[in-house]
């Protein structure tokens, strides 16, 4: 006989409203908000900025932009916003501009919801995205605790793309973990039915937020934001800000996690 | 050139802490819990019972069946709950058992969810269950007015065969309703890839539910639930209690509705 083993649970909270069913307490969080917010900033430390600080208002973008000497980005509508430098694509941070830099970035779901994991006593909170598939779906594998699977949704409701992330990690993290979770087991079965294309999916399925964007004329954007590993990096959250953690660095080695 | 109609528009809450970010003011609202509460309101329904009685607690399920003369039912962890006569399972109800009685049923979710849709302002409310998907169905397309389909989940955590059961009934209505929901659309996804075979998705998927209720040795009741059209009956919620609406009565002709 094998011996037993307890393996950590896995639940995914489809919603911000969702989030406070479930004990965050001894649990990684990860932060989902697809297009574009997560997928920006794994690429922004992917491509060498000294960290992301995710920040919920204009105002206080700029505040902390010229407080700390960084670049502040954020968008209203589809446009950078007043008083703001750059937008909400990835494309805007390649290596060249970016490295070494702060970029303070302003988002409306991401932000409240990594806040709310905080607040709620979370102990580690990453973001996740296509672009950081690999990492951290690595990283949950490696660390063997609970984790909570956040989607940042768009004003509360359920959306299609984080939903699709979420089962991307499940689809891949799966035998490590204990699932007893429909949302999760609900989230796979949609990747799993989406993954030979899931831009085609995301079309097909009349997402909203693909609508959204796509009015924009970002479809390069949507497509970049489904596409695993192009900024396989973990953007872990310390303190007030995002930083990137090498690979085979276990978290529990970064100071004040 | 044909004439721009505007169709009604059709959303999906999840779950109950999702239902305060739909419009209920102008919506039908469709209450959804499949196992097993509304597919035991629509079997009592259809094979007779005056009307279904939907209550939160025990005590007030032995108060209104006294009142009423009522027939008390209600389960907590799956036996029939202390100072009650019957359960929670449809096979309970059989046409020479419920034919002309009133139906006192205690519920969880499904009760709480009913009453928010009502708090709601919701004009009209109705419950729904694959026993009675094409009497909804049929009624969603006839009346032409914008509706939410709500599930009551389980303890507000999103349930896989309440979602399967939205998507069933988007899998029918569709081309009637303006669709820009997400959820709605995961919805049907699900349920187009579970279509083959309910049971078994849920089997496969490990559906939460699932588990609980084969752990009581209710595979018979998981099935029937899972299964269309067992008990096609419109139930429509009238001032405290649920009356089947004969097929072909539009609901704006019923008093009080």
């Amino acid at each position: 006989m094998r011996p037993m083993t307890t393996k950590p649970e896995l639940f995914t909270a489809l919603s911000p409203s969702l989030l406070n069913l479930y004990d965050l307490k001894d649990s990684i969080v990860v932060i989902i908000d697809v297009l574009r917010a997560t997928s920006t900033i794994a690429t922004a430390l992917y491509n060498g900025a000294a960290s992301v600080v995710p920040v919920d208002s204009v105002p206080l973008c700029i505040e902390l932009g010229e407080q700390l000497g960084g670049i502040t980005a954020g968008e209203r509508d589809g446009k950078v916003a007043d008083g703001l430098e750059y937008g909400n694509s990835p494309f805007e941070y390649p290596r060249e501009f970016i490295e070494g830099k702060t970029l303070v970035l302003t988002t409306t779901n991401g932000t409240k919801l990594l806040h709310m994991a905080l607040n709620n006593g979370a102990p580690v909170i990453v973001t996740g995205s296509f672009p950081n598939l690999s990492a951290i779906a690595d990283f949950l594998i490696r660390e063997k605790r609970n984790v909570v699977l956040a989607c940042a949704a768009w004003k509360d409701r359920v959306n299609i793309e984080d939903t699709l992330f979420a089962g991307a990690v499940i689809n891949r993290v799966r035998e490590h973990f204990r699932i007893n979770c429909d949302s999760s087991n609900l989230a796979e079965a949609a990747y799993q039915e989406a993954q030979p294309d899931l831009y085609e999916f995301m079309k097909s399925r009349d997402a909203s937020h693909y609508h959204r964007l796509t009015g924009y004329g970002l479809e390069k954007d949507i497509r970049y934001c489904l596409t695993a590993d192009g900024a396989n990096v973990l953007p872990l959250f310390q303190g007030d800000r995002l930083i990137a953690v090498p690979a085979v660095a276990a978290v529990s080695a970064v100071p004040g996690s």
